[in-house]
């Protein structure tokens, strides 16, 4: 399966949708395909300037990496030389919790997403959220 | 006046309902505010990999010289050295037409958008249908 | 279907049996997946040093734009401004001959194979030959 | 005694094999001449997207510095923010085992292997399994 435009965009209306149910700064989440390439992408009002980007890098970074940033964070917490020059040689990462893997109901990975704007488990518990309401599975799935 | 993520999709809504009415290209349509930054984006089913960057580099294109692609295409062709070497400079900027300047009622300058995807006029013909549809101002107004 | 390391191989081993028994000049011949990251990578013994970086332009400027880099060289040919303009803006583009889509049976995009070391339409023969070889098709069956 | 293609794939058949063997997670592995250019690259089915960047990494890195990952990786713990420093200033070094300099039977430096995938010592196993299946001396012999 192919993530489509009406996947990626249900995702980012249901993780928006919990943002604000939940009182959340405000966010920008940006939706990729299996190749990191953005599919859609929204930044909400208020939210800062480099939101795209670094919602961009979480996501990318999940897909580079294979898992999402959650895992990837905590393993950089305990050896940061080399996650910091991971992210240096690639320039598309971010190691905070809010890059998600996507995958279809057979367990192919699909995409990821990432979100920034509130703390990393805020952004991440939309991001799940999203994927959930989208008939799509987080990375845990796998 | 501050483009909204509310306008932005009004954009990018319109911009590809007019393009399923004429049977385009799948298309990508970006909208960036008035400091170059992504607000929202939109990547049709089909369309190619590159279609985010062509798309973003039209608008900030736009944005980076204060002119619509269409012109700033024009200026390149009578120019191509000079326009060559700041497009290499920047690394942010695509001359064909679909790069397109948003403005208020009020003439003040809130934003770009930019669309690849099909030729260049057809992507430009999306993106002014997409700020009008959004109750705002292309690029002609100013 | 995934483009595989196996089919990978093969495209690359067959393009360079081409290339062998054509007496080309030494190649270098890359085939990316379909998100446009490396798979298979060879380097002929003899070939210059950049050929590593105008293959993979090749096949990352046709998947990028969807279309065979012979088809995307007859356009940039009558607009140079535009395809100079996005291969600075993307950073991954080259303009000649050699970079060809691959498709499976069913017709998918699942990669590309970049070629580069001889002439454009010498690279563009053996990517053809090599993605015969591995049961696969290039980018005229799209 | 330059890096021949036929050395580059047997040092990558042979890391492979070794992994294959071992039950290692998916691997990338390329040989970079002593120039840091590419010469050959492969990457494992299911392997994630930046295994080729990390990989590519850690050879350079090595080439870079003048010793393997392993040596650098221990360094940068103990000076972290210049390792750093200059991970960012060249964007090619990536501090972890599985970057291991390639020498000739007389000593000479003729290159670099990067592996990423699995952790950093069963790449850099790997690396030295498919060096010395393809006679030719690891980074300890200098």
């Amino acid at each position: 399966m192919t993530l489509s435009l009406a996947q990626a965009r249900a995702i980012i209306d249901a993780a928006l949708a919990k943002a604000r149910a939940d009182g959340a700064q405000p966010l920008a989440v940006v939706v990729l395909d299996a190749g990191a390439h953005p599919v859609a992408f929204a930044r909400e009002d208020g939210a800062s300037l480099f939101r795209f980007d670094i919602a961009k890098a979480k996501a990318s970074g999940a897909l580079g990496m294979g898992a999402d940033t959650r895992v990837l964070a905590a393993r950089a917490a305990s050896n940061p030389v080399f996650f910091q020059s991971i992210a240096a040689a690639t320039g598309q990462m971010a190691f905070s919790p809010g890059g998600v893997l996507i995958h279809d109901a057979a367990g192919m990975l699909i995409g990821a997403v990432g979100i920034s704007g509130d703390t990393g488990e805020c952004d991440e518990a939309c991001a799940i959220a999203g994927i959930a309401a989208a008939g799509l599975f987080h990375g845990d799935r796998k």
